[in-house]
């Protein structure tokens, strides 16, 4: 068959023998600190309970996505499958486990505590066995999970479902639960929904900051995979992608929350992330005849990050914002107030990184600093 | 709350509360003939047999990628779920239907017969009961089918599971199906399959042509939903949107084959479906001074259509190719090869409609006919 | 050339003779008020000022991306190619009219007066020598416009290049040329740039918004054409698509800004705008047993409208936002507090529509009126 | 400006202060044979001739789609902007190249010679005064250009301005220019037509493959940037990244032609291309208890590659085609006919790089060879 026409008129035709064209778009952002950077979604559901696919579909999904690690997690107290499914809580980690396997997924055993609020909907993973937590009352369920060394945490704390104007409260129970260690955790992502107030609880109480999908149907119906259009992540950064690592860093509070192109956590994870993604191909800038200069930056990452000028500069006029897309590199421009000065001078310009939120109202501030030559205009 | 900034903040955070964005595409193609033109697929599976969604799913993704009619067809010899799965073959249809219903999406109750080559896969659909067509020997399934008043068609003939080489065969037992009349149709598409000799015995023995996607997985893993990269499908032309009319139109064999932007079918439909998709916003052509005019041509179908020039024209040079965009307004250029000469004429420009398939080997044959005006030159 | 594989092979290999795809992309918004609604870019540059691509680009570039009218407005004194160029300021009118002519796009002759601030610069359109307001004093550049009987309106009032902090000012200047009668509008938005300040005035004042792009390179270096990403637009409601219509819509200020998938502009042209846009499938909504319904909106602009909820409603819970995608079917929900209530109900559902901005700081209000019928639950 | 409601209103109005977003996505294709991989345009023009852009458009262009060379090549005998424009052929280069130096993009001075066929048209590039090659007779502007050691190439040979039934066609002009040493290469493609009778020509008598855009407007009109969408490239394998490398390489006809994601060239290149491009992640598959096995492999390039099965495999069943799409993992299956046979065994799987081209009509083959590991079923 050495006619081209013929391979076209193949191409054209067909596709894979066996099944579907499966390929995998890694989502780049750099390790840290000597840390391995893995993308987790610990809040996934299948029909084992009330989500609409089979457990083998969701390490299908996150391989293709870019992910390394996620949990299933389905509701212990509501099974609307149960005419037609045998409920199992253990089943769906058993039947994607080999599946997850072979795709080099990392698939953790994990169980939705679901009650009324107070407390709300939790978390359990890194379950030993998934059935314990399902218990008539909701204190004994935590306790199972606490005896399995389980990781718990709270889901969606201000979900409309239970707070009708969208606002997280915090109850008694809440405290109860975290003075036992059996809150060790907070969405403060789920879905779409960002929820400032558990932002700001993790940070007064020292809580591991999450970021789930709670995915119920196939993932790309709730979560298109367009450009910055990403599922929501936990991003956690462990000594090596093992469970035994991934259930450290969490404990370790080594997280960061992605969601919609934005990053919000701590200082001390956000800048390194930032300053292992990109490159700045000079920062010695030589200002040209009429006192302009170019800065290149690569952002090896699939964040863009948005710079918004934060003050102006005495010797340097700056752009009110910079964007650096994912995977290019970008130009932006500075221009001398007063290009007949000469010498070389240091400058620091200011910048919001808007995407990166260190508190509920906050974005990360970044010193730019760059060296300029000015050449002294004949 | 009048102020933007507040309302901003929210948008960026949030998003539906009930769950995700809900939103139909419609794939727009021109009634003909006086029929309604509908968007079908008449074979799905579910976690029911071997697919791994859960049968709701099917309506949603059907009403959001713009189709009108399915079909559940769920394996009846194959159940690997049924560990977990008490399997009802009558239940995929069942837990559907409501939701179907409030889509204004069709659902058609079917189960495919699934048997070694020959004579290998078989959809009924239109059935009552589908639990009656798993019987021991394959013939009584085709008979409790028949007795249902089922439309019997033979899926993706060619498949490698059962040809190696990846060509179908025409076997004794095809011949005693087709004459009890329990042979219906045929998918000359399956999944990203053609089948060519398929398209040939449609043509040959009066057979309905039928494109599935076959779907196992959501079926966004399967087929992608850009431009020109909707899902395998059966277009079918029916008195109305009812059950009984799309059963009507497939025995009286309407259908016309969709698959990656190819139409393949008989004239009489593609002809109509080509020329009620497109609008000639003039074929009155004034050339200007150098010879030159422009046509402009809109197609409002999601089709994109290829006009392959088939000879070249006495009177005008025509381009060799012609892209009419889904959509979109196209210009393309005539030119005269004599500018000097007076007059009006008119002239027939020969085109194969290249993605639209009238025999396995031929694409439809077009003139597009159009009044040139030449304005004497001075 | 019966045969499909020659036809594919050709399919691959080429594409139109006499140059490349061309092809419109209509940018759908209806038409109010009994007025056509035009979509307008009244500041465009030519490589007859600063910009880089030669008069015919333009209309070329306004046609595929669905525009009606444009305007060139090269800088009168500022011609950085004139050492190449015979700088002519009609000459980019002369040149780009009759191949605009031939696409059935407006074109209107115009000049940027390009001084310091203040006054800073300003488009004169409608100009019939475009020349004649090359003076030396400002004053005679706008006596020279009004002449002529243009419409002169203010360009990007808080630019950089004038306003570091990138503030609009209002200097005596304005004042004098405000009373004159020879400052008509502002454009509130000039590339990506929105200035309040200006909106504000334009409310104030009764002067005219406007909203261009204000390009120099090709179009598509600057304005990416992806979807929600069309280029800054003036919308003009009109009573026809001629020059004296457009003409006099402006100097009526019927017009509305256009930036960024944002409407800009008096309520009473936003509400006509979005109630054009949309049709409710159904206004009156039947709760199932759960207590909850569907709501079915057809949005067919090409702007994506999102409504924020503004206030919880007694009688349902609501969405918290509503996001209608251009040219598809949205499903939102809504669910009664109390389903076991019967009988028929009018509720109205107080939402913002948060692209749509009637003052700097204020999305319009909207107020979604259904009717509700509660099935008394058994 | 601490707020966040603040940053995000910022974000929401504003963008770069001093111009549009400028942003480089490379075109990745590995090095190979020690050379450096650039990526080429050497037939490009500007408003000097028929071209509609200023010439600095150009180098911010190919900037932006990753190229690394341009050559502009100005028609010498066609320049219908003479009116408005002073005609110097070198200009175009004169203005282009400070601009292209500050992007590092190597930008070469050419011309090109316009004459009806035969001879056709052709460029000379590395000129050092364009204006020579303007000439009474066609025999002298070639001669004009081999004395400044321009490197000459024919374009479009088949062009239908020329050839009315798009055939190229060798007239004795050509073996006079041939034999002259003044026709060194010629362009396989131009924009997007390709020529089999070239690339036959190019084979047989050792001419360099070239494959230009011969862009007129600017160049997203023409060459869309979607994926597998660049604009035709020359990939040229040179020393460094210089002029005198690229010419050079060009001389010694190290070309790939690219042309909407084809490669087309000598097997002494494509075959490293390919397998520089691509990393198998395991070639020992050890097969699961059904007789399956994944492989793993990573596309590096930005070319989608696409095999096509040229020979059914003895031992296993392989894809019948497998698409490796840019920047991805993408896994193929494979699958013993007999799954009980144990031992290790390797395999050759024989295919069709189908977009890989090394005569007219002719794909690549590649033998795709992998360990297998049989566990005997028990």
């Amino acid at each position: 068959m050495k006619n081209i026409t013929a391979l076209l008129l193949l191409l054209f035709l067909t596709l894979p023998l066996f099944g579907q064209q499966r390929a995998r778009k890694e989502f780049n952002l750099p390790d840290i600190l000597g840390y391995k950077t893995l993308k987790c979604d610990f809040h996934i559901h299948t029909v084992f309970s009330d989500g609409n696919v089979w457990p083998t579909v969701r390490p299908e999904e996150a391989w293709r996505q870019g992910l390394d690690v996620i949990a299933l997690t389905d509701h212990i107290e509501y099974t609307p499958h149960d005419k037609d499914i045998n409920i199992d809580f253990n089943r769906p980690y058993e039947i994607a486990k080999p599946y997850a396997d072979n795709l080099d997924i990392l698939v953790i055993r994990g169980g939705e505590i679901t009650r009324g609020m107070p407390p709300g909907h939790f978390n359990a993973i890194f379950l030993n066995d998934a059935s314990k937590i399902k218990t008539d009352k909701w204190q004994d369920a935590f306790k199972a999970a606490a005896d399995q060394d389980a990781f718990i945490f709270w889901n969606h704390p201000g979900w409309e479902g239970h707070q009708h104007d969208h606002l997280a409260r915090w109850y008694d129970e809440h405290t109860w639960l975290f003075e036992k260690g059996w809150l060790q955790g907070i969405e403060v992502v789920n879905t779409y929904d960002y929820y400032p107030e558990a932002h700001q609880w993790c940070i007064d109480k020292n809580l591991t900051m999450l970021s789930n999908s709670d995915t119920h149907d196939p993932v790309q119906m709730e979560h298109a995979m367009g450009i910055y259009n990403y599922r929501p992540m936990t991003i956690v950064f462990a000594e090596n992608k093992s469970e035994q690592a991934v259930l450290d860093a969490l404990k370790a509070r080594r997280t960061v929350v992605y969601s919609q192109n934005r990053l919000i956590g701590d200082e001390k994870f956000l800048l390194p992330l930032f300053e292992n993604s990109v490159e700045f191909l000079s920062t010695e800038l030589e200002l040209n005849g009429r006192g302009w200069a170019n800065c290149f930056v690569k952002n090896n990452s699939d964040v863009e990050y948005k710079l918004v000028r934060a003050s102006l500069n005495d010797i340097v006029q700056v752009q009110r914002e910079i964007i650096l897309e994912p995977g290019k590199t970008t130009i932006f421009g500075i221009r001398a107030w007063d290009r007949k000065r000469g010498g070389k001078q240091k400058v620091k310009l200011e910048y919001y990184l808007e995407n990166l939120l260190v508190r509920p109202d906050e974005a990360m501030k970044y010193n730019l600093e760059l060296t300029v030559k000015f050449t002294p205009s004949e």
